[in-house]
């Protein structure tokens, strides 16, 4: 059995049976034995960063890992951004990255560079296959690695030689290490929990399902205010769920959000900081007298910890959820608030929402808030490109349902790509375009210089209305069909075909 | 005046004056003062590997750098393939990457990340800019690490605090230091180059104007084959220029070719290895019993040391240049050499044509080989995705001729995006999209590959024909005008159109 096949088989022992593919030459053998493991599922996309951002969101709802196949460093450099958002989300990923034959890299050939440091930048580990000599061990470590003790992205970088030269088959899936929760007084957490003004801050697992019922249960014990960080990796939301605040993506208003706290208790959260630094202000968010306590961090598994804690608070009582509650419809004029009453009427049961609006989410989060059940995933590392991806790995995962992708114009342009394997994989993908012709959430920046610093330069670097993009042209041109909407009743309309039809659609959505 | 202000100013006082951006928060002071220099140029693109692809584009066709404006460490990831393209290329790219205010980065906000190392990849040189300290000299001196000793991309990092802070503005360029050729025997090459067989291989400069001459000159005095490398970054050629046979990218071919020669003269060329390595067969393209020798390296220019080899030659003739003409016409269904005999009838003098079309472009380049005089460039670095985002460089250097861009569709989706600027910016780019809806050079690898090793799961990712990807419809997505022709009268009309017309075109050819 020649090496390549030993790493699909393995990857199929371990669980890992989908992989996010744009292989080249030095991947071919890898290609080829994809069918060598009866279940593993190869999907094909045109750019990298669609195969990294799609392993991230199959990641997050499957919970559990999905491979990768990149050719070489320029391959690998592609997909990096989303890689980034998936460490962020500590998303397990099965990174694997093609090499030259490991005899052909002194050569420098033109395809060469130094894959390893890139690597270095978004894994928990890089590892390297080495021509017969123990491959089915290194890809279980791999997926191992990907898994814990902090969950994120694993690396393998295979070289052609090993992936065509004959290996053995040895081995079967690794155990896992997860990170435990820190000892912690959970008495002394509970008291600050009762002092008016104290927050319960929840992150990553913290936001789900029983954690968030709990969580619950302790804020209604102790009257601390319950909030979610400003995104989060998979937040479980909608009627019959726990309401969540959360912290806003502003410095100024999160900043005086948490001005009163005398404490805030972090659930898998991290302490909060600013997205970017602006002069005179400080990066924290949190005043300077204000104490932070950890109850559990990001990586570990946040029931036990907040059990515990709401056995402290004595914390018995049922939560208090959110009613389902429909916002009003307004006929006319589409703006954030009404693609969200729009949204929230025709969302089904168990929907998956992925939130790439930039400055039009929080008024549609706002809006779908007491909608039906559904769970909402939002970009964890910032950079931008990751929604169209993402719904691709969402519905990879759970294609029972229907994935919602709400992107902003000027971010929908850095992965646009990605519809075509919406098309190819006949997904359940209703792509929103809020269509606002500029980057508004930079134009949201320039509001908050020195007007003498501002330019007119600025102001039309930051429009890209000329000329305007055809989202409707575009995702028909690759294979997706799309519809422009301009008021609310077109919008109902659409979108109420849209869940209904099988396969992709894109909506785009002029503001 | 502000950091950021003296960046722009000493960018331009060093002779850097367009600028390819995509910024986010970070580099907001430094897009507002772009308009602080009167020359300096911002053009606007959608995704980063379009700014970094345009700056490598515009440093060949301008022979000075453009800078990049990227966003912190994704910003800069999304860029590197077509930065690792660059440094190949040896273009000089002046690459500014914005990053989170210095106090800023130890908070590890989102967007946090190892931008150095990520830099260190691609860069002859990595800087860092710091508040109010020395950005002058830091911006004058990335530009002259940009040029030499040897060219290639130079990365500043600017923090967000060291571009809105107070600065001196007091410097201007620096001097550039570029590399020397190494000291030979002259005599000892030009009767080495007498041998029969022996190959003079050029790269780089020497497959340029008065360079290229005095290697015609060489050749018809030895009786050398004179040879191109498998890729250079721009080749003069066509009607009353030096002809040149260019060494084949299949490296069973190239090794064929090479087989019987004794010698082989590297001026501006590297010695020639395999893309890729495959099973059994060696990764040099020379045979074990060839000598190599090095005239001089692909960094240093040239002309003197042909000139000094030339002279040992006794090479005063002439050298032999490639007559004017057309290839036949043959009307009907489209294949490369179809295409590539009406591009010949239609390419202008000057004209810029960048080579992307894959297993398309060696029939379309010997068609054009004795059209009207004409620049070629091709991808150095190997990494897909080039063609578009180069086309926009060249056009923005020399906006008075036509620039052709022949890009295989699996290739043209990689960077799409790239034809949005090109109607922002009314570009005379034509796009040529040579769809056969496959991976065809990864077609073509399987045919190498051992028959047992070959799979329908293989297969089936090589293809990208469902859906089929309209190229047409995304084009006029961007504003860009489009066409699709299956004939070669057809393509012989609109490309004709094309020529005459301003602004951007795209034709798809169905093969």
């Amino acid at each position: 059995m020649i090496g390549a096949e030993v790493v699909v088989r393995t990857l199929d022992r371990c669980g890992v049976d989908v992989c996010f593919a744009n292989p080249g030459t030095s991947e071919m053998h890898v290609l080829s034995a994809l069918d060598s493991a009866p279940d593993m599922r190869p999907v094909l996309v045109l750019q990298e960063n669609v195969a990294t951002g799609a392993a991230d969101g199959f990641a997050r709802i499957a919970g559990r890992p999905a491979a990768t196949l990149l050719h070489l460093g320029p391959g690998l450099a592609n997909g990096l951004s989303n890689l980034h958002n998936a460490s962020r989300a500590l998303s397990p990923v099965v990174n694997i990255v093609g090499d030259h034959a490991t005899g052909h890299r002194r050569l420098d050939a033109p395809l060469t560079s130094d894959i390893r440091s890139l690597s270095e930048t978004v894994s928990v580990s890089t590892r390297c296959a080495m021509p017969g000599r123990g491959i089915g061990a290194e890809t279980a470590a791999v997926v191992s690695d990907s898994l814990g003790p902090v969950p994120g992205v694993a690396t393998m970088l295979l070289p052609a030689d090993a992936a065509w030269q004959e290996a053995a088959d040895d081995i079967g899936s690794l155990p896992v290490s997860r990170a435990e929760a820190p000892e912690v007084d959970h008495g002394r957490i509970a008291q600050a929990l009762r002092q008016p003004g104290a927050v319960l801050m929840l992150g990553h697992d913290a936001v789900r399902g029983e954690p968030l019922r709990i969580a619950g249960r302790i804020a209604a014990a102790t009257g601390a205010a319950l909030m979610a960080q400003t995104t989060t990796p998979v937040t479980d939301r909608g009627a019959g769920r726990v309401a969540l605040e959360r912290l806003p993506f502003n410095p100024d208003q999160a900043r005086q959000r948490l001005a009163g706290a005398p404490v805030v208790v972090l659930a898998g959260a991290r302490a909060p900081v600013a997205f970017f630094a602006y002069p005179g202000t400080p990066g924290r968010l949190t005043a300077p007298d204000t104490t932070v306590i950890e109850l559990c961090p990001p990586e570990v598994t946040a029931s036990d910890p907040l059990s515990a804690l709401a056995e402290a608070c004595g914390a018995t009582e049922d939560p208090v959820v959110q009613p389902p509650r429909l916002p009003d419809l307004r006929g006319g004029a589409l703006d954030a608030a009404k693609v969200g009453a729009v949204l929230a009427r025709h969302l089904p049961e168990g929907a998956i929402v992925v939130d790439e609006a930039m400055t039009n989410g929080v008024p549609i989060a706002a809006a779908t808030a007491a909608a039906a059940p559904h769970r909402w995933c939002q970009n964890m590392g910032g950079s931008i490109g990751y929604g169209a991806p993402l719904a691709i790995g969402c519905a990879a995962a759970d294609p029972t349902v229907p994935v919602v992708a709400l992107i902003g114009d000027g971010s929908a342009m850095y992965t646009i790509q990605a519809l075509w394997t919406q098309a190819r994989e006949n997904q359940n993908v209703t792509t929103i375009i809020l269509a606002n012709r500029s980057y508004r959430i930079l134009q949201a920046e320039v509001a908050k210089m020195d007007p003498t610093q501002r330019s007119n330069a600025m102001d039309d670097m930051l429009r890209i209305d000329a000329p305007v993009l055809d989202f409707v042209a575009m995702a028909q041109g690759m294979g997706v069909a799309a519809d422009r909407v301009s008021t609310a009743e077109e919008l109902d309309r659409v979108l109420r075909d849209a869940f209904v039809q099988p396969g992709p659609r894109l909506i785009e959505v002029s503001l």
